[in-house]
């Protein structure tokens, strides 16, 4: 339901715009719906945790089922559940913004995007970026 | 002590309370008294964290003796406690409303519900519909 | 891709035939195409580990992209690339039969029927029945 | 050392290869010389354990500082420690052939290229076209 060709396109239009915009250098995990790596790149400079961090909120997202600008909101209100959630899905789920969910023309979640780099709000709008342009809409939190 | 026929029926009985509220997709996960799985339903829709969530609020109401609301009211009072907790429990305890104790008519614990998909207090409503209609006892705190 | 009615009708469908052949109690579980369990029912009196075994069989007939039967084989040749492989998945992949690949009408793999409970053998008889009778194609190894 | 532009280059060389020799679909992974992911990408239709599989492949082969076919043939004399490192390494180090060692001009270990998805001898093809028509040396045993 997600072609490595879009994953790759996403990517590639969300490193487009961070360099554009001179971000930090990025990781961007592309992942299909069931939460399996489909593509990935990260930019030279990028420290080694950015693999996890960047993974972990686009699983998070996919996760819950809502972007995870949704989820850094309510780790604000509720830090230990959230702390939970991490430790029940091994590590997988970061509350921060940067990982949003990728939804085809019938709002279908078929993958989410994750970026990590710089501040979350710039991770954001890349992932952003690289979903509305490669013709898919964007959910940074609960789908619409 | 927990037969399939009921689980089932009381798993089937809780999506039905869902669907009649128009709560979110639910996952819906019955234990027997050892914590072990004996049926599940995840409605079209629910997240891939679901099932993992579902089931700890589940096998945590059974770890402690009581439902997961009082686990959640502790978790306000003693963040640390409940986060240990969780990695003692290899992610198995979710401090979170919707995982319910199953009690016979002699005030046997045989069992427990645990449900993800809506918020908590959403959850647990359903978890308590499936039980008490199949003719057990809730408890969504300590058994009186 | 496989909805939750269909999922459940493979698993009665598998049990029906399990009744009808006199096996021992089984386990039933299925899984979407992205490893992730869609609905479980366990008979009375199968055993506490049945759970993870049922899992395994179909997460790792995903995992692989063949039935558990194929792994199988694969596991009286190379045993400790198996031995491996369980360690590489935490545990999610038992090579035994009655791990069954689920296929539609285009031949895309939708999900998997993994079963525990009698010799792998009638397991992987009443997952491909439950199959079948549900409308779909079943691969216990290699997809033609 | 390896910048994201290499790497993605070696991918791609190695996919191209594999799509001319009409093997399986594949998972292809490299990663830097510590042992993290630079780029990666997974052809439609490969199962959802290949990139533990590939990365695994990459990774052990930087573990013990030579190409995956020597870690496989180790396998085979003395099954029970490379079980061990599977353990010890956290499922990181997969004995098959397929984890190839990228090596510079001064014969400097710069990262690893891991496949999987066809047969081991398969995936090693296309790691080792992927790295030499990227410039690279390749070492699929002890670097000489």
């Amino acid at each position: 339901m997600l072609p490595l060709s879009k994953a790759n396109q996403i990517i590639d239009l969300a490193l487009e715009k961070a360099r554009a915009e001179n971000f930090a250098p990025l990781a961007v995990a592309v992942l299909d719906a069931g939460g399996h790596l489909v593509a990935y790149k990260r930019e030279d400079g990028a420290g080694i945790i950015r693999f996890d961090i960047a993974f972990g909120k686009a699983w998070g997202s996919l996760g819950m089922g809502f972007g995870s600008r949704e989820l850094t909101e309510r780790a604000e209100k509720n830090a230990t559940f959230i702390g939970v959630l991490s430790t029940v899905s091994g590590g997988r789920m970061v509350p921060s913004p940067g990982g949003v969910l990728i939804l085809d023309d019938n709002r279908i979640v078929v993958g989410a995007v994750g970026i990590s780099g710089d501040v979350g709000g710039n991770d954001e709008i890349c992932a952003v970026a690289g979903i509305e342009l490669s013709g898919y809409a964007a959910a940074t939190g609960i789908p619409k």
